[in-house]
């Protein structure tokens, strides 16, 4: 297998948006609640939203010289999704590389290990979701691979994925289901507005979603 | 016993939001260095502050049916406390049951667990304090208690007794001793207002407090 | 060995202040990538900046009555280093000791265990690096010392080193070898910013640094 | 509150012999899954198990001076129930304090926090179930309380319930409920006996409980 | 998606056991050190060696439904690898379900969360490799999958893939590469076996491998 | 600084292994309860005691090259330290290393981070105290140093200094306090075994040490 794969599959923009605009909560239930990625991957900058197809980076422990070769391989609309090959927390990105990979039109990134430089991130509103801030350098010795298959976060992410990520996590969306969930967020989505407004005016989930008889069968009593 | 306790005693308004006025490290102190819940629970809105009557809810890993009946049996001033009978970090709680629970008087949630849409928690300024951000769905298929005394995040909570939160975490005061304890943190404060002046004016710990001569007898030399 | 060390050499505000200006990351790599405190601890005011000498304090777990002592060694543009002899997160800190030591020079506090009035110290706008945020109190019953040698967050400190923190962590600097370090720091930041501006324009890296060939040699290929 | 409660009343032997021959995992489901203490406790001795009466004792962190005043407590058939008043793992319990224990009547430790003298504890085979095992000395300067109720690793534990323990980790059983939960542990056992025997005989759990009917409503399907 | 794949080639025995008597750490590297599961899945029996076919199971959080229904998919040299749909340390396994996949071929257990009964699971000798220890029982509610493919501890899993651990961990081999990684790792092992001999008689790797020049050239001196 | 030190004096055998023979813990105490390293080290041979002058070796993160040019530095009675320069748990150390190192006079390793290859090294009965046990392998592309100080798990160890490690743990004890350290040890363990054959005996820690009174003062009282 070569080290860089330089066939991929990018959605259509609309999808990709759409999908992004909907959030990972909404997107992760749509499409039977799988995809996620863990938890301790935390956004650097509170309140960001991204959305974009992925361009997987495998990096090697403590090296980071493949991300300049995946930044090459970056277009409009992409994000990077890296993970180490082994748990790593190093600092792999800062702002040189995020604004070398902006200026090939990447959105953000998404990695399991460390980054750096991070009030210059944050100034550059360069959405960032990483594992940890520290600012340990790393070397540029070991190759690794581009856009193969990986798992980030405890998540399979493969190029040409949708990434959707907000201060709820990330989430992945295979580039072949992606219209069917973009479908299944939307529909979820007008159902939750109908009963949000509902809610606001005091009536109960347990009557509005029929659960009491289903409780009481469970065993639910009062006292 | 019964899932639903529906008779609890709330404490009189005045006493629960001076409590909450002084803060939880006050509060703490004051009631002898106990009652704080584990600091891994961390405030989703930073600077958010709180005080309430706990109203409590034990639910099965990955299911939040209980909330739906928890909600039913919020009264103005309450507060969610929220534990798994075994370690999740699934996200119990988002918008839709904020909205609600918001709108039976609720003022918060403390969940030893994982939390959603705190973009929106965010924007709606519903106070929540959890153990992880997580847009991992639950679902409804296993009953829990409600009001049932509980452990969460380490510290004994029981329907009625008031609940204290910060930005430095969760304290809870028992029902039966809130009253007592108001009195000795309001006392505390004072003190520590007056010592607050003669510290900012250059004066040293050591001898406000007379240190020096104890420090001394355990040992205390300089070079 | 005495509890308190009165005799330390501070360096020069100048050399202090450069390397808080050229930040963290930047000041570990000049100096050959050493010298991080682990990243677990993390800033109480994001966006906050710092640099300092050490004045350095070893506390028993629980008790913080050495504080009380090291306030007094504090001078002009001194960090508080404070480092437990076994882990733990109690509430070292809080409004009042921040007061006295801002009183009496400090600028700020790196600590191996939490804080607490966090509220208070953000208000202040008082800098800290801490492991924790947790009401928990502390004790007075135990000596601990002063400016001795110690290991804080996995990175020696002696007092008089240079202490550099910022959003991605916090950074030690032995005193002897400060102007050195700076001059390196400075260097490397020049160089940096010549090349930030190629890669804004959309350079890669792989050709300001010449990286294709090593990349080829060690397998990279493309598909 | 007094510091020291001499007032402990326990349950026969013969019931707490018993709970203690089921197990932790059949007690823990006859009383209807609660009762765990965490997972991070773990046994020091492999194999041991362990039932007996709780003497509860809450210590400062790195303070172990409540320990000696506890061991007096001790009656024939009781345990060591530690917890610390916030997180903390120091060796608070070795060989001598083992040796004591065990001459006042103590079958074993379950702490919260750290032990020392490992190697000894296991050549005595006094069995212990601890948070960690760390060499780390503490103190003895500030006074706790003995057979007052505390939390142990999340599970409330009063003085004179039972704590079953094996290598499946730590169950409190209330001393008002312990007659009843045997009897229901013993009838789990017998059930579970049956089954073991048809299992091996290569029935399936789909068949003897009857599942399949139910996993086909749940939509489970095979291709 | 069916919720059960019924359709699973598995390789030759031959292939697998030879695959198991090279070990974890041989194989890992004769695959161009891809595949293992992350370390934090401990043997339950230390010693233990297994290899075998991929029998996936996807699970709740706290139900453990799915694994019946696993039980009756599996052959003869099988192992069951069980991953949760978000993180769960219950103890999902014990015993009976032990002793029910042992009478359906099974020759092991991988599980990304918690098992039960290990005093009974070692008496028995049936090797399992988990997350944690823990008695928590769990319930019967909701399906998951059977051999789809999964994330387990951070890997890949299909079923049908080659599971090798021991002591060191646990390792996975995709079907299709089986044969190939096989070869690779007796042409490691031989050569390992050589070089051992070498090491034992005293002469240094810098020398048997030749770094010495290459040390030097990465600025390697001695003082 | 050059990468390896040549240079380093050690102590003499009879005082290495009379620390040996003490214990972590008595040895930890009597050196003024220093220098113990994080209990996160945990022995790969239980029951193991070690005893050893201190071979530093500082690594990069997933890079075990500098362990070849170490082995070359070790004289009979040493143990190897080895520190990542990043947090890391890939297996840097197996059973080829081990044979080497044994080859050439070493009784032992501390490391923080992983080891494979366990079920040899258990084998081989080579005592390894370690952060994790990982079949991850490394690379070989960037020097370290050999015999410079280094902080391994929180403590400071430099060239010769004494290690001491058993089931507790591990410590050093500097290379000029070891005399006496010694001699303090030995004084100590005198002392506990007049007090353990009294608390043998059923005399009270309470009574044997005077603290009843101490006790009184400090407000313990009785119920």
């Amino acid at each position: 297998m070569a080290a860089i794969n330089t066939h991929v599959h990018r959605l259509d923009d609309a999808v990709v948006d759409a999908l992004g605009a909907l959030g990972v909560a909404t997107v992760h239930e749509a499409q039977g609640r799988k995809g996620l990625l863990a938890s301790y991957l935390r956004p650097v900058v509170q309140g960001a939203r991204l959305a974009g197809s992925a361009v997987t980076v495998s990096v090697p422990p403590g090296d980071n010289w493949m991300l300049h070769a995946a930044i090459e391989q970056l277009r409009e609309g992409d994000i990077l999704v890296v993970a180490p090959t082994s748990p790593c927390e190093d600092g792999y990105f800062g702002d040189l590389l995020a604004t070398s990979a902006r200026a090939h039109g990447c959105r953000g990134l998404v990695i399991d290990a460390g980054v750096r430089d991070v009030r210059d991130l944050r100034a550059m509103e360069f959405p960032v979701w990483a594992k940890a801030t520290f600012a340990q350098g790393t070397v540029k010795r070991t190759i690794g691979t581009v856009n193969a298959p990986l798992v980030c976060a405890g998540a399979r992410v493969c190029a040409g994925d949708v990434i959707v990520a907000d201060d709820d996590g990330v989430c992945v969306v295979r580039h072949s289901e992606a219209v069917q969930v973009l479908e299944k967020a939307r529909a979820r989505e007008a159902r939750e507005s109908a009963v949000r407004e509902r809610l606001a005016g005091g009536e109960l989930g347990l009557d509005i979603y029929g659960m009491r008889e289903a409780l009481a069968q469970a065993g639910l009593d009062y006292d």
